[in-house]
């Protein structure tokens, strides 16, 4: 169990990372990303593809948290410091009263995420998902259903970003992912790792219900509005959902969790 | 179409109900709500169930909203201010230039919602959904899937807030809904009416892929934790979602997605 480090200067050095928190969302962080709350940082510790850097709890929740404390390591730095030097040192009331800094240890890239699926796999492919409750909300499906693997493309927001974190209820943290290269020849990457590509768009030429087991999918996303580009829809199995006529329109990370269980029952039932 | 009104001064007293967005979103507004944004005010327009009061738009915008402004009636008042009058208005920077007073015309209780049911049909219980987001991501779901109406308990937060309202990309505005009164017997109701009841629960005893059409469904979703009382999963057919065993979580709009866009099929398909 770590030593608590008590802090009561909000100006401490030793907390630099915990400082202005919203103004650093807008601007970035240098490497490291902000977890909160600790059913997202029980996660985070339990990660293989992040590690945790330090922790900053509020004094009076300190007694319910043995049981995490008791799972680091003797010289990880834990910080503990009233609320309302907290609230100064975030810049703002933080009503969770626990946060973490972490890291991803060893990004992967986009070929040896692929090289290392199983022989069964679904993954997502994610274009231009710049919101951060919808990537949020893709990361909590993807990990529901047992996604191995998600890759961006360049128009995609962070899914370490502070809220996507929190959104997904700390998945961004366990499903791994990857940047694509903005000149991806993406049809011929899935290609060439054997993944069926199921391409969502209102006008996708199959009906959901109609898409049979692979053995490995990748479901492609693209924005609400724009959606995928049509060299993509034409490559692969465009696929649509069935919906009632008059209010045509699903968000986009309630598709991702439609399709994903879709898949996730077929693969089980030779659907 | 109607005459445009121009407002020059913040503090005009005919823009009252525009006043302080955020503050009136807490303490409740007297009546009516407001709908923000050219597809959610469409959707207001067209509504049998709502009527708009007024509008008030950014006159750099009106070249724009020709259209929508040739289906009001002659009498509509439409205000039009400059960014910067409206900004003081609202209170906070309002990007998206177009806003709406509405309310509900003659709101129907739960019986007489239920009387009025098709033969066939799907409907919404909701227990207890407190947040904002989720209400309108259920509500956005029910209209794609066709739901005919949602029945809401004393613990559900208002379906036509502000941001329930955005979120829905309007549908609150559409699907019709009534409060349970507080003493409601929901299984008896229900089972009056002949709806089936599906209760979702993670612990439910039959996965929803088993769950064949039945002509009248009534979706019972509690919020994520608490979920569903014992009483009501005991009641009717306790249904599960498969997911992968090690993040059991998904998210109470989603889940709606996935049941709804189950059931819609299913009753297609006799599945």
């Amino acid at each position: 169990m770590p030593r608590i480090i008590a802090i009561d200067d909000p100006a401490d050095p030793r907390i630099e990372p915990y400082r202005d928190i919203r103004e650093r969302d807008l601007v970035g962080r240098a490497g490291g990303f902000v977890a909160e709350g600790r059913v997202v940082i029980e996660k985070l510790v339990g990660s293989s593809g992040c590690r945790l850097d330090s922790l900053l709890i509020a004094a009076h929740r300190l007694p319910t948290m043995a049981d995490l404390l008791a799972r680091l390591d003797e010289d990880m730095p834990v910080f503990a410091a009233s609320q309302a030097v907290i609230n100064v040192i975030a810049g703002f009331p933080l009503h969770r009263g626990l946060l973490a800094i972490g890291r991803r240890v060893d990004p992967p890239d986009a070929g040896r995420l692929l090289a290392a699926l199983p022989q069964a796999a679904d993954i997502l492919v994610l274009s231009a998902i710049a919101n951060h409750d919808n990537m949020g909300g893709i990361f909590r499906n993807a990990a529901a259903f047992g996604v191995r693997a998600v890759l961006l493309d360049a128009a995609c927001c962070d899914p370490l970003y502070r809220k996507a974190i929190r959104v997904s209820v700390g998945a961004a943290l366990l499903v791994p992912f990857a940047r694509l290269a903005p000149d991806t020849d993406i049809p011929g990457l899935l290609a060439r790792h054997g993944l069926r590509m199921v391409a969502l768009s209102p006008r996708g030429r199959i009906d959901l219900v109609d898409l049979g087991a692979a053995p490995r999918n990748a479901v492609l996303l693209g924005a609400e509005g724009p959606g995928l580009s049509a060299r993509i829809l034409d490559q692969g199995h465009s696929v649509r959902l069935s919906m009632a006529g008059d209010f045509d329109s699903l968000n986009v990370a309630t598709t991702s969790g439609i399709v994903l269980h879709h898949l996730f029952v077929a693969a089980r039932r030779g659907g």
